[in-house]
């Protein structure tokens, strides 16, 4: 898709007018009284907080923002592939595709040996590893996130849409509060002659801050941010330009010998380029407090870093500077000892970093992912409130990490290149190889969570070397059995809640008495510790709370349907369909056909045992068991589940 | 995506509450006076029409229809793959993929040897053959592709909607009638008090009668069906049902020994299908006049038919009686000898055929698909009037192969299986090989279009010869040299009116004194007789007549921008934008990083000398030349532009 030509307007490309391309504002309505969960906050985090809650029916929620709308233009663009596996999740990965820039290669420049003023190419790199993941990394407004969100939410039973114009003034958390413990004060920032009240009182059972950086949720619980307070100062500005530069659609970093360094990001719509320009690095007498930098400023420093070659910028679409240190919260909620946590913090309230390993609107999202379904089974009685602990357990680790990552990624960007000059400047080849090395970090892949309640040890993990326990599940194609279509297994995970349980068998003839799966079949379907049938509500689909799917390694036309066991074509709703998506084979086709991609050699699973693998509903490797070890498999769910 | 689970309900599956799925409908309001194009009816074949035409700003449409408001349920299903490269230009083919059935295989169901009177799996075979589109084969109620257009049509500079309760009474063309030459009456079906006009009068350029069999228009113009007028009646049902037929998320075609034939198709959303009975093949004692015909008289014949398998469906969410000849109208438009047509006809108003084939509304679109551009190319003077004559000489020609193919496919697929006791019914093999042998007539892509003022004589086919001069341009996957994306080739074609001119390179070093793409751009920026030049008006973008594209045979590597011909990053828009999506590379990756394949080996492209080829607006190859077949070129447009 190519748009943004003749100016950047924000919003939908597909309208031929920018008027129709925005959705309008929500109908101004007072906030209800109590709530379930309380969303403090309209950025990626709090938006996908909402979208996941929303997808459970019941549960009530209401999301504030001190802002006047949806956010238009500006802030994040970068979406790693492990952010679009989720957006996977909620179905509308295809469109962000279809609109998004894609980056496939990286370009790093670096001063000419010849003329050390002047930039030269070092190299052209693939981004994305083969298989890193079967998502794209693609760059695209934040904006257009949220709208993504937003019609989700609004597309749900619930029907939610944010209330504008509000600011969390304080918190109180009553310990002794009953069924709703926290009572937030919320200051109406817009007020109109009908209203009298001018702040609101709304009670709830859980509050999340997802307000960022300058959290009041975060400063209501007594937390701040600690760490780095040395501000790095960034330059960033969204233009439509033309240029020389001959790697202007391609993803470029750029280092000069004395004029700095940038970073060159295309854009969605084929014409808008996002620029990065360090600041601190500028020449001393080029310098301008933040408050007095203006866009012209910033272009001419661009132009200085990449002689020979110039941009002429035809209109700055956005622009802003950046002044972030690396920061992280002394905690990720307000539990203490004894007190289980009511309060959350999630996204920029809890770290702080560089923006330009693109990682503050991939981690915020992956906050609330993790965060989401958990409040959601505790509210919906699925599960006892102690799963809320493993939120702040996984999450500050990993948030510790974005910091030692971006703090090192930054040092290296940042450094001067090495020359004759400057021996001791940073290698432009060596920043190359930590880029590509850290390509699975970048890419939000490379996440494992440590063992816990609903992390397994990996006592089994041999059985699937590719599916990591800890790490989130690493898709792979199949042929779905009912209707022989190729699909992705990790399509499987859509944003429902659910666990996935997949057996994938031995080389057994399927079914017969040797499989291993209708074994496990029969346990599930029969046995009482079953969890299945402990932990399904009678007035449950069969899917709805653990979703058991198979996986053979023979062609589909060699298995049967009557062969099926019953558990695996389970019938569902209010008429008591067959749910015929449950059964795969591994893909067998010849590469000339497509196919080429067997998911048993690109997972490492065992053909001769097959193995079960958990997968917790924000895809995550819960664990990798024997296919019978059916009392590992039921001391697992009994670890996370009530009983229906 | 699966959906329908506790009922069927219309518009889009995203949203929870079915009250919203479906967009209301627009606003009542007075027909225009004055149009350059008045459509009537929303089906299909209108509603392309009309959304091809906002393609075009200036161009003022009204489309209008005897129903209430847009089709919800029912009607045609099957999307062709030829259709979803069509749906892909206009930006919406994703969307469709995403909600569709994607159909991968049949399976043939005959009598079984064993017992006669029960069916058995005769085979299963892949519906699609490999490399026959980028695009697959899906089924989808025929409602969401009304949706699609009707989007784009809101979404265009024009947003236009139809005018819904609105019949035609007649029309009237006057020769000398000036600018606006056809006079419509139009009857407002459901009248208001604040009108006082039951009769709209409209005067119009052209006229489209997409009408369907019973076409107002055609008879207005004096023309009528004529062919075979033995009815054929089918019963057809939507239906969500269980049954222990394995088959049933596959197209299966089943033939009894004594009960009839059925047709099963899976529908989108993983529980619906549609059956398709034949009525005439049902017992005498079964058979019941059409008025009589009751969804209970289907279902019992469909279990009839399928012994000893049986469904047990839950609910109908539609069903009809479909009693269809095979027959073609005498004329598509109104001309005479020394008159250009002022009417045109269009889908079933020009022909009628069985169901079952599905090519009822990929016929139909491609009927409009052919005529839109060449009345837009009119209408905004691009093109003089005489390019309308291909419309009737192409359309109806392919009318009358579909009748035939029609008549030889129902017969095959009506006759009584070959058995002892009938030797001479149709072998259900041969059945099947019928099938595959029509796969690429049913896909829509064998339409090859005779040579015109529009179409070359394939002189130099050879230069290319997987690119049929007269067949849609076949796409392949390229890297485009911009960004490093992979891509389709054929993805260039949106809907926008232009021609498209791909220079495909020799093996010759790009852009060198020897590179027969460097001394054709040479040519197209600065000779006199270039078509560029000559066919783009002043104010226009370079592409927006005809669209430069270029293919390298040499990795992506190896081309450096600043070494590109000018013409080939022309510069659009209000500021002058390059646009860095014209060149492009041959997929050189390995099989292994998902490439594999070249297109220079896919559509037999000469590697030594390379060519050019011109496509037509709507996909199809108007001619191969050599590249420096420059007269050649020129001619072409020369006969199908007018200067700017």
């Amino acid at each position: 898709m190519q748009f943004h030509l003749n100016g950047f307007h924000p919003g939908d490309p597909r309208f031929s007018d920018p008027q129709d391309a925005v959705v309008p504002p929500p109908i101004k309505r007072p906030l209800p009284q109590e709530v379930d969960v309380l969303i403090v906050g309209c950025g990626p985090a709090g938006l996908n907080l909402a979208a996941q809650l929303t997808q459970f029916e019941g549960i009530r929620v209401a999301i504030i923002d001190q802002k006047d709308d949806r956010l238009l233009v500006g802030q994040a663009d970068g979406i790693a592939c492990r952010t679009m596996e989720m957006f996977q999740a909620y179905g509308f990965a295809d469109q962000i595709i279809q609109e998004a820039y894609q980056v496939n290669e990286a370009a790093f420049w670096k001063p000419s040996e010849q003329k050390p003023n002047e930039i030269a190419r070092s190299s052209k790199v693939q981004d994305v590893a083969d298989d890193l993941s079967e998502m794209p990394h693609l760059i695209i407004n934040q904006a257009r996130v949220h709208d993504m969100f937003l019609d989700v939410m609004r597309r749900s039973a619930a029907k939610l849409e944010p209330h504008y114009q509000r600011k969390l003034l304080d918190l109180e958390v009553d310990p002794q509060g009953g069924e709703y413990p926290v009572t937030a004060r919320i200051e109406r920032l817009v007020n109109y002659s009908q209203y009298t009240q001018e702040v609101e009182t709304i009670r709830a059972k859980y509050v999340v801050g997802c307000d960022g950086a300058r959290s009041s949720v975060r400063t209501a619980i007594g937390k701040e941010l600690v760490g780095d307070a040395l501000n790095q100062a960034w330059g960033v500005m969204d233009v439509l330009l033309n240029t020389d530069f001959p790697d202007i659609r391609l993803k470029s970093l750029i280092h000069s010998n004395n004029e700095g360094n940038m970073l060159i990001i295309p854009r969605e719509g084929g014409y808008m380029v996002r620029l990065y320009i360090e600041l601190d690095k500028l020449k001393e007498n080029e310098r301008v407090a933040r408050d007095q930098m203006t866009p012209e400023i910033l272009i001419a420093a661009a132009n200085r870093i990449m002689q020979p070659y110039t941009i002429d910028v035809k209109e700055v679409a956005w622009w802003s500077v950046y002044e972030i240190g690396q920061r992280i919260t002394t905690a990720f909620d307000d539990s203490e000892e004894g007190r289980p946590a009511r309060v959350f913090l999630a996204g920029d309230a809890c770290h702080t970093h560089s923006p330009k390993a693109g990682q503050g609107l991939n981690t915020s999202v992956m906050d609330t992912w993790n965060l989401g379904w958990k409040l959601a089974h505790v509210l919906t009685g699925r599960a006892d409130e102690k799963i809320l602990k493993t939120y702040s357990d996984e999450r500050r680790e990993y948030g510790q990490a974005l910091i030692d990552f971006d703090r090192e990624f930054s040092r290296m960007f940042s450094a001067k290149p090495k020359s004759a000059d400057n021996p001791d400047g940073v290698d432009p080849a060596e920043f190359q190889r930590y880029f590509q090395l850290f390509g699975e970090y970048t890419a939000g892949v490379s996440i494992q969570y440590r063992p816990s309640i609903m992390v397994g040890e990996g006592t089994h993990q041999a059985l699937a070397s590719g599916l990591v326990v800890g790490k989130r599940f690493h898709s792979a194609p199949v042929i779905r059995h009912g209707d022989a279509k190729p699909v992705q297994l990790g399509h499987c995970h859509t944003a429902n809640g659910a666990y996935r349980v997949y057996a994938f068998a031995g080389n057994q003839t399927p079914m017969s008495a040797e499989c291993g799966v209708k074994a496990l079949c029969d346990y599930l379907a029969n046995d009482a510790n079953s969890p299945l049938k402990k932990y399904t509500p009678a007035d449950a689909d069969p899917d709805a709370v653990i979703d058991l799917r198979a996986v053979f390694q023979q062609h589909h036309h060699e298995i049967e349907r009557d062969t099926l066991h019953p558990v695996l074509t389970p019938r569902k709703g209010k008429y008591g369909l067959i749910d015929h998506e449950k059964v795969f084979c591994a893909d067998n086709r010849p590469l000339s056909s497509g196919g080429g991609k067997n998911i048993y050699d690109m997972r490492g699973i065992d053909k001769s045992r097959g193995c079960i693998v958990i997968v917790r509903p924000d895809q995550y490797v819960a664990d990798v068991l024997p296919l019978d070890d059916y009392a590992g498999l039921s001391r697992f769910f009994d670890g996370v589940l009530i009983e229906a």
